[in-house]
């Protein structure tokens, strides 16, 4: 039977190999989209509910016709999306380990390496942004659930109540930092969390599904690149004590979504502490800059966070899905905000209390083996690999930069600090044009460009403004596809003037 | 470039196929559980923050020498744990072709034939779990936040203003079928919860996460068989109106964590619609029984819940993670309670309002491929298939409970519903001893076997009585291994008595 089963792994795995190391030759020419339509996929896989079993084969065969050519190539050197990045071949075979072992990584009794594993992946993730022996943290299927373990903590300590009453309860605490103030007594109000209008969307998701509601995040005004103001930060939260609302939380941004900047950490790390708020750093993206010598710098005060959420999903090269929230008072925060225990794992602990029965430090009850992918890669790579090229993509990025603000028809919007450039085409004759005719004018630029098949970027919108998104993610980018991109930025922007011209 | 991201595929592959075919190979004899203690493990892997880079080779000898062997071996025909099944290879080998094309299904133009596909999945399992055509769902990191949204679903329908303006607004709505009632006037009471004291942890987590409070998930009593008792439901509904809460839901079991019953859905389905309270199922783990003809009719009613957990993880053999959650009447209600459309995504739809953007239907925002193990799970058995291995699984699990009940010294708690039999060791000599000598002979018995490392079963708690649970999740397990656990048990309960009287 084993030798059964031996043997088909030996089959499928040899042609997933293959296809795989095919897949790869063909990501330099391939184009980096699909031009299917949705209906056309819809009707490519409409079929009813199998009833009967089919050969392997044939379904190998149907995902090298129908399903790769309709991927979006994120493993494409010319793919400039959304922070998602071309997985380390070392980490995509250990992510088949993971599969073929299949660890469920709640009770360490029932995942011994596995849990052990996960908790030196995150001791060596705490010391990358700087945190001290004391922290520790949980891996997550990504960074909105991070953000919102980060917001259940701070929700949590604000009120230790809620946990078991619910957050109807008559009346919160007041807030610890203004005892003696006239508005120091137990309020009827919200609990109000602060972050910038350039945050990601899962913490007003994460808002919504705490209880605290969508409209108690307050959206802190940016300045003209795209950090939080803290001056305005400042005067949200005295109108909320003001209000008898109770402020629980400020979130910094490390790697804003659309521009890629980060928050000023340091300040905002020092408001916390002065109003006693949970201070959440939203590093998903942005986080592993720590292992850069160079840029480490830009970072200054993620280390003074309560809590930090790191994607080693994103910028450090590991396929889907792997996140992480880490929490620089350690596991008790967590344990204090998720740990319940069944009867029917009390005993699997053995009856030892391991700080790496992480169904207790979480969301999750079943937890993939998704500390295994980033424990290769950082043990492939080291944190020097790492350096290497993060540095070099930022530097692609100012390359990138500088070349687009020095051409007339294009600007770009905010500096780069990571591997974010946002650019929009103004050619001279639409200088007065109205803001929803150059809006019109970046869309149709992506557009044609998508088309094209040659690169993929988004565009987002900033100060109002639609603008183009361009984000180096592939460890496979190098100079020439930069060069090659702003050759396809010319020559697709100037058959959109010469198209509108003809209208 | 391509070229040499090709061969190192060609290479780690191949590298990696024969770890998984060798680790395949031993699963027949190899110890099911490791003897390592938790300080050894954590000794093994104590190492400092790599700072340079590692030979991939090296690592692969660890991940055999030090990783797989003090894994728990899920996938072996004598692990009988909680719901972790043997991988179905082909499962294993399609997850690493999701792995190296690293889709991120958030939206479908970065993601079209992923999306696609995962839609194609969804229809399936709301096929096989008998809902019609207007039914949709999302595929979730597992049950825990499949459960977590069909709560969040039930909150927000029940009370509107909870999305955006947060739990602690004034009043609650009144519950919509007592509208004529003396108590139907809006309320400063809780929303509450109903489940079995058998429901699943997460249930508890849940409340706790969505601001709801822990302690308004009642946990009703349920009957000798650990089915939820509907007597007593309706008498905590009605306690709940008479004190101004507001009940909004109520969940069954479709295969209880510690006994694998299922509780009778369509009274649930019933008393749901009288006192119109969402309805969920977790069929987590029993959902699947739907695919069996033979067993179908067990968990009749399942088709008139408004939403049902079924995780493809567990009773369907893909590896983790792949849970779901389906919506009777279709995406928009997933919608209702999760779409946020930030700028920057706004685009990517390509403009077209596609019911396949999952990031508008649920929790997360990066979404790891996870239908494509689905997709090719359920091509390559069929429904026949599957309907095979359950309806065996389910034999032999029958098979044990009556072996188990002509013995002596043994006992069945419960009955057997799906693939799971509880059951307690009662030696004649002990019929007089207290329950907490029976229940440390339990445990003693559940190590002693553990530490044999020749099968693993878990322990749970019923009628607060600590039982053995022996579930068999592997489509490998035939009848030899159930002979084979018998014996083990008969001979490690011996000993058992034996150490006892030498003392």
């Amino acid at each position: 039977m084993s030798e059964r089963l031996s043997a088909e792994h030996e089959r499928l795995g040899k042609i997933t190999t293959e296809i795989i190391a095919r897949y790869a030759r063909t990501l330099g020419e391939a184009r980096v989209c699909s031009e299917a339509t949705p209906a056309e996929l819809e009707k490519m896989f409409d079929e009813p509910l199998p009833l009967e079993g089919a050969e392997a084969d044939q379904l190998f065969g149907r995902f090298e016709r129908e399903i790769a050519p309709h991927a979006m190539h994120i493993p494409s050197p010319r793919y400039y999306g959304l922070f998602n990045p071309t997985p380390l071949p070392i980490a995509v075979w250990a992510d088949a380990l993971s599969s073929a072992i299949n660890q469920n990584g709640a009770v360490w009794r029932n995942s011994p390496s596995a849990s052990v594993i996960e908790s030196r992946v995150l001791r060596w993730l705490c010391e990358i942004v700087g945190y001290g022996a004391g922290s520790f943290g949980t891996l997550t299927s990504g960074g909105s659930e991070a953000n919102l373990i980060a917001l259940k903590c701070a929700r949590d300590r604000a009120a230790r109540f809620v946990r078991d009453r619910g957050l109807r309860a008559a009346s919160l605490p007041a807030n610890r930092a203004v005892n003696n103030a006239p508005h120091a007594s137990a309020t009827a109000g919200n609990m109000i969390v602060y972050a910038s209008e350039q945050c990601h969307y899962s913490f007003v998701k994460s808002m919504d599904i705490l209880g605290l509601g969508r409209d108690n995040l307050r959206k802190v005004a940016t300045d003209a690149r795209f950090h939080i103001r803290t001056d305005a930060l400042r005067r949200e939260i005295e109108r909320d004590l003001e209000a008898g609302n109770l402020p629980v939380c400020v979130a910094g941004a490390a790697g804003t979504t659309s521009s890629g900047v980060i928050d000023p950490l340091d300040e905002l790390a020092g408001i916390a502490g002065e109003y006693k708020l949970w201070f959440h750093v939203d590093g998903a993206y942005g986080a592993p800059l720590a292992m850069s010598g160079k840029y480490r710098d830009r970072l200054r005060g993620i280390e003074r966070a309560d809590s930090v959420t790191i994607d080693p999903h994103k910028w450090m090269f590991v396929p889907f899905a792997a996140g992480a929230l880490l929490v620089r008072e350690g596991g008790g925060v967590l344990r204090d905000a998720f740990d319940i225990t069944p009867e029917y794992l009390s005993e699997e602990r053995g009856g030892e209390d391991v700080p790496f029965d992480f169904f207790r430090y979480g969301q999750l009850g079943t937890r993939r083996f998704n500390a295994l992918k980033i424990w290769f890669a950082l043990k492939t790579l080291g944190v020097r690999g790492y350096a290497e090229i993060i540095e070099r993509q930022i530097e692609l990025t100012e390359y990138f930069a500088a070349r687009v603000a020095a051409l007339e028809e294009f600007e770009c919007a905010g500096e780069v600090e990571t591997a974010v450039c946002c650019l929009r085409f103004v050619p001279p004759l639409m200088r007065d044009a109205g803001g929803s005719e150059l809006d019109a004018l970046q869309r149709e630029l992506q557009q044609r460009i998508e088309r094209s098949g040659e690169a993929w970027f988004s565009t987002t919108v900033l100060d109002g403004r639609r603008a183009l998104r361009v984000n180096v993610n592939s460890f496979l980018t190098e100079r020439r596809h930069i060069d090659d991109l702003l050759e396809l930025l010319r020559r697709e922007s100037g058959e959109a003037l010469k198209a509108r011209k003809a209208l």
